[in-house]
C-alpha cells in the first residue's frame, strides 16, 4: 500500500476514449489497494484551441485573463476523468488548483508554486476515493487563478507528491522511458531502469523532451521518486531518484544532443577586468539566454570570448555584439548558426579519469572538429559542426557500449 | 451614474466577434459614467458540447462533475470578455462563481442561491473597472462546484442586482422585449414597454420563453428593476417591475400559450374525503408536475376529475392513473394530448369583471372549444384542442385589441 501521484499529460487524455484508458489504469492501481493522486492536463489540442481565441482579440492577451481561459482545459478533463472513474465503480473526486489550493505567486502564465494545503486532498483519500486534480494551474494569495507555464502540469505532480511525501510520482508520457539517447539518431538507444535527479536535468536542459527542468530540479530537491512511464504500454519505466548504492553502475548514462544552438566569437578583446560582463551584460540585458561560455587568454595581451545561444536569438545576438565589439574594442566579431551540441551525461564520470579524452579520440576518429568544450561534474559537452550531429551521437554510442546492460547491474 | 447589471445569453457571445460587440456596448455604459457588472453565459454550442463529452462516458453523469464539466463554459466567456474590454481600454476583471463567492446549496444540476459575498465586486468597481462575472454557476459550502440548471444566468444576474442594490438588471437576449403575444403566431403582436412581475411570471410559466422564471420570481422579491432587451439592435425593451401609477392601464398585457400540454380525466370517482389526494398523489410519486385541476361533483355521488400534465409525461401519467383508478374504483381514465392552454394574463383584470365572459364568447364565435378553464387573480387560461391554438390566439388578440397602445398609457 503507497501513496502514489500519477500525471498523464494531454496526448494521453487527448480523447474521452483515452480518458476511460486512463480510468482503467488508475483504477488498476487503486484495486490493489494504492491512495492514488492523478494530476491531468488538458486535452491536446484544448490549450491551442484557447489561445487561437484570445489571439483573435489580442495579440499578447492580459495574463490574468489568459489564466482564466486557459485553466478551464484541465478542468474539462479532470471532470471528465472522474465521471470515467466513477462509471468504473471506482470512487473519485476532481479539484481544480484553487480547491486543493495550490498557492502560487502573481506571475501570471509562468507562475511558481509556493504552497500547497493537502488537508483535503489526504480527506478525500481518507474517504477511499481517487483525487483528480487539475495540473498546471493555481491561485494567488488574491485568490486569482494562476497557471504554471506550458508543461506545468508535471510541476503540478511533482509538488502535490512532495506536499503529500508519496512514495511515488510518475509521469505518464508518449514515451516509455529515458533512454540513452534519442532512438531516432540511434536505433540501439537502449531505455535506462534508472537515473539520478542530477543526471536527469542534464539530459532534460541539452534537449531529452521527456520532463519539464522545472519538475526534474522540484522532484531532486524534495527527494520525490520520479517515474517515468508510458500511457500506452504497460512496463515498468524508468525511475529517477537520488543515487543508490544498488544502481547501476555506468560511466555514462546517455548521450544528450541539440541542434538550437548559435555560436558567437568575439576576438582581440583587450584584456582586462570586467570583460566578461562588458561582454555578456549587453545580452543579458536583450533578455538573450547564454548556454556555453568559453574564454581562451590571447598573445598579445587580448582575449577571444565565444559562447552560444539559442538558435532563435542567433541574429539579435550578432548585433548587440557587434555594438559591444566597438565599444570594447575588438578586432572581430563572428559566428556560426549551423552548429549542434553532443553531451555525454553519466555520475559514474565523476570518479573515472579518461572519460573525456575517450570522448575527444571518439570523435577525432571520425574526422569530426570540435569547436567548443564545456564540462561540469557529470557532463562533458562539445559543440561540433550540425552536419557531425547523428555521426558523433551514433559513434559516441558505441564507444561507450550504451546499447549494453552496464556489467556493473544489480539485479533488480 | 447608476449601478447597471447586464447580462448577456449565449448567442450574444456565441463568437468573438460577437464578444467584441458585447464590449462595445459595455464599455459605451461605463463612458457614460456607469458601474457596470456583466454577467454571461457560455458561447451557444459550447454547453452542448461539454454535455456531449460527458455522455460519451456516461449517459447520467456524476452531478457533481457534470458541475466541474459545465461551468468551464462560462468561464471561458467572461476571460474573452475581459480581454476585449481591456483591448478597447476599459479596465475590466473576470470572476468565476467561486470567486464572487456565489454560495450555493449542494443540488449540483439545478443549485439554488443562498448568498452572494458582494465585497470583491464592491472592490473592483470602486478601482473603476467592470466587472464580468460567470452566470450559471456558483460555489457550495465544502468549496465544491455547483451549476444552477439551464438559464441560470438569468439567475445569477438578477441575484447580483439583489445583493449591489443595483439600479437596474438588463438582461440581453436575441428579442427586443416581451410581446403581447409570439409574433410568429399574431403578427400583429405589440412590444410592451413595461410589465409588472406578476404578469410577467404568468406569461414565462405559460411558455414566453423569454426569461427564467425564477430569475423573474427572485426580481420580484428583491424588487430589482429587470429590463428585457435586444443584444444585436438598439432600444428600451421591456421593463419588468412593481406594478405603477404611471404604468400603462390595459386590462390585458398578453396571451401566453402552450401546446406541451396533455389532458388526463378520471370519471365515476366515488366522492369522498381524501379523493384528490388519492388520484394525485401517486402522481406526485412519480415525479410528474401537474399544471391545472379540475374537478366536477357528478349526478350520481361520484364526481369526475380532469387535469393536464406535460406532454412527455402524457404516457407514464395515463399508466398511472390506470392504476389508481382501479384501486378508488372509477369508472373510466380517459385523456388527451394534442390539447393547448390559452392564457390572457393582465393586473388590469383585478379591478374589471367580463374579461372572461369575453374570452369565452370570442372563442365561442370562432366555433373554439373550450375543454378546461382555471382563473387566477391576473390570469384566466383555457385548454383547447390543439389544431385551434393559432386560431384561438389570433382572435382574442383581435378581441382585446392588443395591438393597440392601451388608451391611458402615459407619456413614458
Amino acid at each position: 500500500m503507497a501513496l502514489i501521484v500519477q500525471k498523464y499529460g494531454g496526448t494521453s487524455v487527448g480523447t474521452v476514449e483515452r480518458i476511460q484508458a486512463v480510468a482503467d489504469k488508475v483504477a488498476r492501481f487503486r484495486q490493489q489497494g494504492h491512495d492514488v493522486v492523478v494530476v491531468v492536463s488538458a486535452m491536446s489540442g484544448e490549450t491551442n484551441r484557447l489561445v487561437d481565441l484570445a489571439k483573435q482579440i489580442r495579440e499578447q492577451p492580459v495574463g490574468r485573463e489568459l489564466d482564466v481561459l486557459l485553466s478551464t482545459g484541465e478542468q474539462v478533463t479532470i471532470a471528465l476523468l472522474a465521471m470515467a472513474l466513477e462509471q468504473k465503480g471506482c470512487p473519485a473526486r476532481s479539484y481544480t488548483g484553487a480547491q486543493v489550493h495550490i498557492l502560487t505567486d502573481s506571475a501570471h502564465n509562468k507562475a511558481r508554486i509556493r504552497d500547497i494545503d493537502d488537508q483535503r486532498i489526504r480527506n478525500s483519500l481518507a474517504r477511499g476515493r481517487v483525487v483528480v486534480v487539475a495540473g498546471f494551474q493555481g491561485v494567488d494569495e488574491h485568490g486569482d487563478i494562476t497557471t504554471l507555464g506550458r508543461g506545468g502540469s508535471d510541476t503540478t505532480a511533482v509538488a502535490l507528491a512532495a506536499a503529500l511525501k508519496a512514495d511515488e510520482c510518475q509521469i505518464y508520457t508518449d514515451v516509455d522511458g529515458v533512454y540513452t539517447t534519442d532512438p531516432r539518431v540511434v536505433a540501439e538507444a537502449r531505455k535506462l531502469d534508472r537515473i539520478t535527479f542530477e543526471e536527469m536535468l542534464e539530459m532534460a536542459s541539452l534537449g531529452s523532451k521527456v520532463l519539464q527542468i522545472r519538475s526534474v530540479e522540484f522532484a531532486g530537491k524534495y527527494n520525490v521518486p520520479l517515474r517515468v512511464l508510458s500511457s500506452f504500454s504497460e512496463g515498468e519505466g524508468t525511475l529517477i531518484s537520488i543515487e543508490d548504492e544498488k544502481m547501476e553502475q555506468a560511466l555514462i548514462s546517455g548521450i544528450a544532443f541539440s541542434r538550437d544552438e548559435a555560436q558567437l566569437t568575439i576576438t582581440g578583446v583587450p584584456d582586462q577586468p570586467g570583460v566578461a560582463y562588458n561582454i555578456l551584460g549587453p545580452i543579458a540585458d536583450a533578455n538573450i539566454e547564454v548556454d556555453m561560455i568559453v574564454q581562451n587568454v590571447g598573445a598579445d595581451g587580448t582575449t577571444d570570448f565565444t559562447f552560444t545561444v539559442h538558435r532563435n536569438d542567433y541574429a539579435r545576438a550578432l548585433e548587440v555584439m557587434q555594438d559591444t565589439a566597438r565599444r570594447v574594442e575588438a578586432r572581430e566579431v563572428s559566428g556560426d548558426n549551423h552548429i549542434a551540441k553532443i553531451s555525454l551525461v553519466g555520475v559514474g564520470m565523476r570518479s573515472h579519469a579518461g572519460i573525456a579524452s575517450k570522448m575527444f579520440e571518439t570523435l577525432a576518429k571520425e574526422g569530426i572538429n570540435i569547436r567548443m568544450i564545456s564540462t561540469s561534474e557529470i557532463k562533458v559537452s562539445v559543440v561540433v559542426d550540425e552536419k557531425y550531429l547523428e555521426l558523433g551521437v551514433r559513434s559516441l554510442h558505441d564507444a561507450f557500449e550504451l546499447d549494453q546492460e552496464p556489467a556493473g547491474k544489480s539485479g533488480n
